[in-house]
């Protein structure tokens, strides 16, 4: 049962986009015709393009192309072909050559050069990639390509999520209306098996591919790079940004203050989606630490706090258990000075100074914790930065899934 | 249920040692003269000292008066007092307070002086400390003081521990027999509620307090700091090392090569027994990296593999999930060249230079992950350094006895 306590709109349609989807059997045969397994989303003008990877020292060889078309063909990219089901990874030397048969397969059903195609894999590993499989019922993909078709997508590319992910968000720069929509999937940093994180997201706002490029990476680092559900890194893990507006001929936007916004916007939306779909999880907390000397500082100490097991499992047990709170941040490279160190769980004091608020009382926290959402507020006093990292709980259900995954 | 397939021997008596034991009910009066929870360790003439304390932010006050006695009194020191049952940690003003009344009611069992007495307490966090229920009964500690009473001392200490923790070492040097003996605690890096690792070790080994400093720093890297539960690190952790040969009047060692030796052996002993301990553990896992540049980088890796959520949910599972461990690899700051690494279980050759080793089956690694014990060995294939880290697997019993621990 995801954390999901509402319900997602439908996305809007991009201008310059199309988006298609197929279904090829690509974890097993007996799926074909069963669920979509493969994503196209192809862009109808050459797009400029952004992204963010992996920091994981094994990458699929998915990764590596696709760093490389980002690099060399930043201004012309066409399309991005993904699919679930095998992540092409741990396979050997074929590796590179199932992952760039991928890429040929989606330039010719988009009907554009290679080099303009990015891809993504996710699913098991240490498998044969089933290029032939996909190779039969890839026209699918072509047949069905819409404006209004990103649920599908966002359908296709996932594994043990439990549900699709995707979010859209409007802005308007000198009177004209711009659309940002993504799709994502990932139910952990890292699923089962080395699955993924993945997010495509797609603008018609007209913006070059550097300033893409800068404010995505600086986006990445307060949506994607601030969820945690088990601290683990995939080896696949990729977010790519498509702009289409240079394409259709828009004026370039001068003032891109809006689009960073809203790109925010969507991005956090997409990665806490992930966190509310981790494995397991039936709490979203939100960890928002503040007094840190710079923003890094916090967020690392954030997601230290977010990945502990003890304090994880604390959420789980709804047990405001401060004790572990102050034993993860006394953990952290910051430079901790405990008397300095204030806990805060919504609007309930439990820390302040580095001593138990007087009016503090166990069944004031405990109240905080058995809430299905909260935030937990850690200020460390040592300076003005602040960061806000999204976790779940740690349950029997994540051990479950793990620990029985494959056997 | 522990893992632990073998009966723990009798620890050895150390001379100039007596070791005593009473029972002051310090987390509820119901508890007195039901369980030992005060262990105290008298030194019949001045012992030299070493120690090692954890990396922890927040400390608790008595690590912060065990550094200041072991940094002023390091040829002087007369006695241990331990406590378990209350960590007096995350008390606010009181907690100096009480830490050094322990040390005074210490003294005065030992007939010693304050300074000349190291403390550690170990239980519940933010709890008042019961120093007049330790004072009323601590007379019983001073009246069992026998040379023979180690294991009083491992029970006293235990705090979730399912057995007491103890182990004993003798080596001869120019024709004199040594002892080295000693008791620890710690059922996970840390307990629930902050309790915490302990060890403290004794010997008669005529040893000057610098270089028992030297070798206890070094020994404590592949022992302590080698083992890890749930990677987090308490507030208490404390190491002690006496020695009380040179106060014997024996010779001073000229060559402390067997010294070193034996001390690591029952180092590494202590700490594996807080890792079969562990909560919720049924597998005993080691993991040895070689192919380091360095020692360090090679404990790290270690560490980095024995934490992950997913490695460890794969052990539990019997499920040898090798995309799981090349993940935790890639995530590790060491800079792994994929191409270089190969991965071996016990005798199963998995990953051999980045591939998938042409007779590897998955029912052949599957029959070394289902065994109670196994190693798992990593080759990153950069340098000649190698280290050992020792774990458990993470199974719904942890989750069980963190989840629900105060609720």
């Amino acid at each position: 049962m995801p954390n999901l306590p509402y319900t997602l709109i439908k996305p809007l349609p991009v201008p310059g986009f199309r988006v298609g989807s197929a279904s090829c059997g690509v974890k097993s045969p007996d799926l074909k015709g069963k669920r979509q397994d493969i994503a196209l989303i192809v862009a109808d003008v050459p797009a400029q393009a952004a992204a963010v990877f992996t920091q994981n020292h094994f990458r699929a060889a998915c990764v590596d192309l696709g760093e490389k078309a980002i690099r060399e063909h930043t201004t012309d990219i066409r399309a991005i072909i993904a699919n679930a089901g095998n992540a092409n990874a741990g396979v050997g030397e074929m590796e590179r050559v199932w992952a760039q048969q991928l890429i040929d397969l989606g330039a010719d059903v988009a009907g554009v050069a290679p080099y303009q195609v990015l891809s993504a894999s996710t699913g098991v590993i240490g498998e044969p990639f089933p290029i032939e499989r996909i190779r039969a019922t890839i026209g699918e993909a072509k047949d069905s390509l819409a404006e209004d078709n990103w649920i599908q997508a966002a359908e296709a590319i996932r594994t043990t999520d439990t549900f699709a992910k995707y979010a859209s968000k409007q802005f308007e720069v000198a009177g004209k209306t711009y659309t940002i929509t993504g799709v994502s999937k990932g139910s952990g940093m890292i699923h089962p098996n080395m699955a993924t994180m993945l997010g495509f997201i797609a603008t018609d706002a007209p913006i070059p591919a550097d300033a893409l490029q800068r404010m995505l990476s600086k986006v990445a680092n307060v949506s994607f790079n601030s969820i945690s559900v088990d601290g683990d890194t995939s080896t696949n893990d990729t977010v790519y940004l498509l702009s289409s507006g240079l394409g259709l001929g828009y004026d370039e936007l001068e003032d891109t203050s809006a689009f960073e916004q809203a790109l925010e916007e969507v991005a956090i939306k997409l990665a806490q989606l992930i966190v509310r779909d981790g494995e397991g999880v039936t709490k979203f907390v939100t960890i928002e630490v503040t007094g840190a000397e710079d923003e890094e500082q916090a967020r690392t100490l954030g997601r230290t706090i977010a990945v502990s097991p003890l304090v994880k499992t604390a959420f789980a047990g709804s047990d405001a258990n401060w004790g572990r709170i102050i034993m993860a941040i006394g953990n952290s490279d910051a430079p901790i000075q405990p008397e300095k160190v204030s806990i805060q769980a919504d609007d309930v004091l439990i820390l302040k100074d580095g001593n138990l608020h007087p009016d503090y009382q166990d069944a004031l926290g405990m109240a905080v914790f058995a809430k299905q959402e909260f935030t937990l507020r850690v200020d460390i006093g040592l300076g003005d930065a602040s960061a806000r990292v999204w976790t779940g709980d740690l349950t029997h259900e994540y051990i479950e899934i793990n620990a029985e995954y494959r056997t």
